[in-house]
């Protein structure tokens, strides 16, 4: 083995509480989920990372496919004066559009290379809608997006191309849109925490945060272990702008045209990101059990003489758990010790370790990644034992999260209080004005914070804005976040 | 219903025998897989047809699984520099490529948007890859490609952008990259003909027409009703010359440093127009049964008395046939004639009326969309026939399409002959050199037709080529194609 290859094969160098930012990148690195790329502000997704990927689009396909969702794909191209239709919607943008020289000489128009595809997509909406009957249309689309943000990347957080699902959705009545809006935000809040393991923060971004051209956009926030939030979805209510700036209307029961009410809602490979920071530690990734890629590594402890045995016992464990994503590891020229440091690092929830005097015992050795509790298991019970096993790493981990984010909550209608909290990397809620320019100046005195979001049916409060005093009709959530 | 909803919801306005290009179009728009893009030489693929290819990539991603390829996501920018590495590469694909300007300040480089993306994940390669351990190195990505080709889009078979798959592997030996570039063409040939019901023609492709930096192409062939080949997918040998540009080495066994072999290989959505244009005919689309989206239509005959029970009914068959992709539509708006109609134009293999008299009788009545052949079904027969006769549309469609490439192809050693089976649209099997000054000049002369393939494992023939008279050592199968 070379100098190189022992050197990155060693294990995470710094603690997740003394230096987030290099932990994180070392995890993510060192478990081989994505990698830096040779072109600035852009990462790979490794095979490990993307399956992943590949088990939320898996679940999350199936969700879609019960709301009546279609997926399609659009042109990845956007004429700049599609962007131009919704005055908003292409101020929000502008600055983080990339775009490509047309190269055909009878046209000079310039093309974006999609930030997000509001766009392209409700100029055909306006030629495949006619009538009430059309309604409503939902299509999602899984696909890149290009966003020309940073320099630095931060892998899986911010880099200038990312994956992501873009659901896009055209309605009769304004009620219905708002249902649904808000619908498809409790899908995310139920892939985020059944699944992902992630507690969220559910409510409304402030005018400021909103989407650009909606008439307002609900969020899911995490809030990740070094106190700073994490946005993990959002769903968009667009109104009516879009459809009058591109001409989208329907013929109602009524015989009479009208316009429709539109939505959007995405989420990203940032979830990801979400995932490694809220759960991993000092020896590596830790994957919550419903999306790992493998969810079971057994290693038998292999001996010359009971070799035969021991690796015939494994494989009768894999075909005993085919219900389970099961990698039984027999390679001869690492060891048994090298193989543990190998799963830990990768985080897959559960390793089982089978040796001659196990076999002997009728009994196996399960070690969990999430907790390090080691565990004598008698061979006849594994089955029932690794369905309690895994939802019980599943609800620790999502137990141990939530616990994080609740402790972390400071009620307050002092200023003082809320500079200090948030300097103390706490989730605050205040009472706010909602306005715009108060929350810039809350940003610019904190050095970054803002609401994160507005919790829904709220009480309503009567209280002055934290910060400028007005009149304020909520509680919103304020934090940093990445 | 408006006047424009009328027409459109017309059958085909021409036969696929007298205007092709025009029944092509009219196909696609109508049974809505796809549609024009207001961004020229783009197109959309709708949610009938994404759902077609949703079912391809659920299929091979099985292969992909079987073969221990993994799906990865590279970055879609590629810098101007990483192109250059390789020159033959480089050349073959600038022309097509389109760029963006670095935003940044501090780099001008110029960062294209991918055409393929060997360069970029090779690079990548170059750091994994330190020992034969690490090899062979089988990695596979979906995603949108960039060729900036024509200003006509063809809707799935010529766009600026298409999706695709593109793998890339790495190997120790020759002997081994060369089995397994065979073997991943192996596999595209099953998915053609097992699974799309489209005969091909296997082969190498010439120097002319192989792929930039490759040692040799291996290629599917299909052949198209109007007499043009249609390239379904291609597998390619790469030797050493990317590894060489990208220093990708190995330490192997021996501990001395080696460098690998590779190959790359992919097919792409234009798989979907190959599909629509092999089995189509004049009242619409007609699908293979195993990509359909709908396989079975189940439409219940609606009287004022008898609905409930003809409804019940219905559902009762969609559960005994749930292993099947089953549409039940009782839409009272339409009548069963508007929807036998829709049903055809949307290609679904198997349409099964019930009504209240077949209740009586204990039948059903199923209209296989292939032949157009109506059959009475007792109801007790309902499951195994429905398998039976999706089995038999499937090898329908696959042996008439093989039926009329067997009859097309002309083996001749005589020019005239050549020139007028291509004019004819035949498929010519003649003795070729094999030389690119050749090929230039019998596609010349022919307006178009080039060599499609050398089929593996010819005799010696010893010949003279068809179009120079120097020496050939091989036949191969000339054509015009798309």
């Amino acid at each position: 083995m070379s100098k190189k290859q022992e050197k990155d094969e060693k294990g995470i160098t710094v603690k997740k509480k003394d230096d987030m930012p290099e932990w994180y990148g070392q995890v993510i690195i060192k478990s081989k989920l994505a990698d830096y790329s040779p072109v600035r502000g852009t990462m790979i997704i490794r095979p490990y990372g993307y399956a992943i990927w590949q088990k939320i689009m898996d679940y999350f396909n199936q969700r879609l496919k019960e709301k009546k969702v279609d997926n399609a794909y659009f042109p990845m191209f956007i004429p700049e004066s599609f962007f131009k239709k919704e005055a908003e919607h292409a101020e929000g943008f502008s600055p983080e559009v990339a775009w490509i020289q047309n190269k055909d000489e009878d046209s000079k128009e310039r093309l974006a290379l999609r930030p997000t595809s509001e766009t392209i997509m409700y100029d055909s909406y306006a030629k495949w809608i006619r009538s009430h009957r059309d309604l409503p249309l939902r299509i999602n689309q899984w696909c890149n997006i290009i966003r020309w943000e940073v320099k630095d990347v931060k892998l899986f957080l911010r880099s200038r191309e990312f994956l992501w699902q873009e659901g896009h959705c055209v309605y009769e009545t304004e009620e219905e849109c708002d249902k649904e809006t808000l619908m498809f935000l409790d899908e995310y809040e139920a892939l985020a925490q059944n699944i992902l393991a992630l507690p969220v923060i559910k409510g409304k971004k402030s005018e400021k945060e909103k989407f650009a051209g909606a008439k307002y956009t609900a969020t899911i926030e995490s809030f990740m272990p070094d106190g700073k939030f994490l946005q993990c979805g959002t769903s968009h209510n667009l109104g009516q702008g879009f459809a009058k700036a591109f001409n989208i209307n329907y013929v109602g029961k009524d015989e009479k045209n009208h316009l429709p009410w539109q939505s959007s809602w995405g989420f990203s490979t940032r979830l990801i990101g979400a995932i490694v920071m809220q759960h991993s530690d000092d020896k590596g990734l830790v994957l919550p059990p419903k999306i790992a890629p493998i969810q079971i590594a057994v290693i038998p402890i292999l001996f010359d003489k009971t070799k035969e045995k021991t690796i015939n016992e494994a494989e009768k464990i894999r075909k005993e758990l085919d219900r389970y994503e099961v990698k039984v590891d027999t390679r001869e020229e690492y060891s048994a010790g090298w193989k543990f440091n190998e799963y830990e690092m990768k985080g897959i929830p559960l390793r089982i370790e089978i040796g001659p005097k196990d076999i002997e015992k009728k009994q196996v050795v399960i070690v969990r990644r999430d907790t390090g509790e080691k565990l004598f298991i008698k061979r006849a019970n594994l089955k029932d034992k690794v369905k309690e096993l895994l939802d019980d790493i599943h609800n620790h981990l999502l137990d141990k999260a939530h616990e994080h984010m609740k402790k972390s909550i400071v009620e307050t209608d002092s200023w003082e209080e809320f500079m200090k909290s948030v300097e103390d990397r706490k989730i605050v809620f205040a009472p706010f004005c909602g306005e715009e320019k108060c929350e810039d100046s809350i940003k610019e005195k904190t050095k970054g914070a803002n609401s994160r979001c507005i919790p829904f049916n709220q009480k309503n409060i009567k209280k002055k804005c934290i910060h400028c005093g007005k009149e304020a009709n909520v509680y919103a959530y304020f934090g940093k976040c990445y």
